[in-house]
């Protein structure tokens, strides 16, 4: 399948094709791996990539990205089931779970609504979650959208689909990240902190 | 054999061993591959992977990396034999062809000597440069290593080698920055380097 035309440069474009890699870095790694990399390692890392494509999957409960259906998270008796956190991208799923001090579900969505690149409800996984809530078991979801434009419009959105069921939709704090100084705070952060402030 | 333990964890594994690649960038590259890459083209990215390390060698004359043998450079009839330029790897000499300006042939060391790390000249391809010259067919060798410590002193080694031999050895000028790799160099500085070689 391959064959007549392999090259360096044919390996160098596989990694020019993925985010954050330029010419420069992907001829190092491309390098690297001819040089450098085991015929074992290669052969392991080509393998894992083919059966990470084939094997992980969207969880059919929270849609975040695994190898087992339901996923981990959805299939512990230890989370409670009341809650639903809901992340724009599984990187998000992973940067909350990171802290230890979330027990609840996750809902992906797969992005957020973005009118100018033709993003609307049906493309991001709105309907999943709207089914989810169908069993009367969840209480409240909280948006864990992007503090952005369109992941602020996409939490408002689903806020107004959510709020007529009964069920309490609450959006993560915004203000000034722990540990930095107030005078790096861009306007709207520090002006989303003033709105947020609670008594001490 | 990568099935019981197949995670996304596993797939961003594998490109935080590549160089440049950090965790947040590995981390980034495995979601964009199984989030947005169609299925087709992650199944070709890991067949090209694999069969570029089972195909391209090492080319028996010059000792870069190609997937024919000998490589297209020394397969050509339209390169001037009668020089080698040696280099310490193969993006040097992808920089130097991309100039258009040098028509003669190449040695790749794959590396440069290095006391401190324990790379000693068996370690790198001087032997098969040596081998080269026996043939009586080169007049000059052109001493391309880069213009580093070690890049010099092998420089150094390889002209004391060759001298006896009644082998011209020249040295690319220092229009290449000092203490930077020879692939960061820009066309024109590669160019006044070639021009402005010297003999050692």
């Amino acid at each position: 399948m391959v064959a007549e035309e392999l090259s360096v440069e044919k390996l160098v474009e596989q990694f020019e094709q993925l985010p954050g890699i330029g010419p420069k870095s992907a001829e190092r790694i491309a390098f690297h791996i001819l040089e450098r990399m085991s015929a074992e390692s290669v052969a392991s890392m080509a393998d894992i990539i083919r059966a990470a494509k084939e094997k992980i999957v969207f969880c059919p409960v929270c849609q975040n990205l695994t190898a087992e259906t339901p996923c981990r998270i959805c299939a512990s008796d230890r989370r409670d089931r009341s809650v639903i956190c809901v992340v724009e991208s599984p990187e998000d799923v992973k940067a909350i779970e990171n802290t230890n001090e979330y027990n609840g579900m996750y809902h992906v969505l797969h992005g957020a609504l973005s009118p100018a690149d033709g993003i609307s409800p049906e493309d991001i996984k709105i309907k999943e979650l709207i089914e989810r809530l169908a069993g009367g078991e969840v209480t409240e979801v909280i948006m864990a959208t992007n503090p952005t434009v369109n992941g602020t419009a996409t939490a408002v959105y689903i806020s107004r689909l959510i709020s007529p069921m009964g069920v309490k939709v609450t959006r993560i704090a915004h203000g000034v990240p722990v540990g930095s100084g107030l005078e790096y705070a861009d306007k709207i952060t520090l002006i989303k902190a003033l709105e947020g402030r609670q008594v001490i």
